[in-house]
């Protein structure tokens, strides 16, 4: 395998963050291998849209790999449980809602690792968010930098003298201004879908807590989204 | 679900090792969650081996997940490279062999604390060996204790003020004391399978590195390891 330091491995769920993730990375000049999952999730549609985008951004390679987690259950998205509808920002912001998925992040991160190691990629990015997120302690920063220590701990490569970097470049961003970092690089919103809980036509319930995030974050920045909602919200 | 800080998942591949591990976690006094893993090993007969284990030691639940690591490739279990046969001993303790799956103890560990997470378990055991082992870099005890730290600022749990321990009773075995371990517990090791490279009716190789370490504990154990090999190692 040609050593390359210039390919980076992305997690793309194909929604809004991950999708502008892709778009900085490409910026950045590094050749993109997107990664996929289908976990079990009843929004599984965002697969769809992990495809559209890695096919816009013409990705040179984009993997979606079968992973149940419904074996497991235990959150709103992977199992019998309803999806918080209708809240306020600031319970939004507070407890970890029912939408947590245990370790999804960390499951996520180690997949990507284990194909950055195969690809000879030391760079992987990930579109969590510390600031308008949903409360999800595998978002913030010193959760991504004990995953870097680990990985670099537990590959071959990193005994080997390379170093993982864990890229994290929308951590500190206000959704609004995600959008518009996003719409400066191009990305095409009406590709990405967000909502926990869409129709089976896939339109975007507009009340679960990553809707109202991602309205509250279109209406700041000014910008109309694109997407299809059955009912947006009201505030 | 009701708390009870007595439950346990343990990572179980079928192998001596891992079937140890658990028949030391149910002596411990656990109530064991098992956890095995078809990831597109070459030798999945191991799958066959990890449900003889969890039935004879009367596991609460074991689940078969289905992870495709063929997907990226990259070590000689789970793409076309051959495995390595008729090392010696300071050859397999050498390099990190092509046998190496990248970061494969992670994602196994990662899906262990979803699990547990969703158990209410705050114990996962496995059975990494830092002594008689293949050279693995996610087997040492610094990358277990990196891990540790991860995990306990990935979850809700660990940020909840539960922490998550990750138990490797083995880690400082030989492979004849771990034997001895699993003989003094009940591990019927006919039941379990170590080659990486076995027949299609099931035979070990007697001749992979696995294979080769299996034999040698066995030997300085002074016990006749039970199960069938095509050829036994000649040392």
């Amino acid at each position: 395998m040609k050593e390359n330091h210039r390919k980076a491995v992305i997690l793309l769920s194909g929604g809004l963050d991950s999708s502008t993730t892709l778009a900085i990375a490409k910026q950045e000049g590094y050749e993109a291998y997107a990664l996929s999952f289908r976990y079990g999730q009843r929004h599984d549609r965002e697969i769809l849209a992990a495809q559209n985008v890695a096919k816009y951004f013409a990705v040179k390679k984009h993997i979606v790999l079968d992973i149940d987690l419904r074996s497991f259950g235990g959150s709103a998205l992977t199992d019998d449980i309803p999806v918080p509808k209708e809240r306020g920002i600031a319970e939004i912001a507070g407890d970890i809602p029912v939408t947590y998925v245990p370790a999804r992040n960390t499951i996520f991160l180690s997949f990507a690792l284990a194909w950055a190691e195969v690809l000879e990629a030391y760079d992987i990015f990930i579109g969590v968010n510390a600031l308008d997120y949903s409360g999800y302690p595998d978002c913030r920063p010193e959760y991504i930098d004990a995953f870097t220590k680990m990985a670099n701990l537990a590959t071959k490569a990193g005994v080997g003298g390379k170093t993982f970097s864990i890229h994290t470049p929308l951590i500190r961003m206000t959704k609004s201004e995600i959008i518009q970092k996003g719409i400066s690089l191009g990305v095409d919103f009406s590709l990405t879908t967000t909502c926990y809980d869409p129709s089976p036509s896939g339109d975007a319930c507009g009340t679960c807590d990553a809707c109202i995030l991602r309205l509250k974050g279109f209406r700041e920045s000014g910008i109309t989204d694109p997407i299809a909602y059955q009912k947006k919200d009201k505030s």
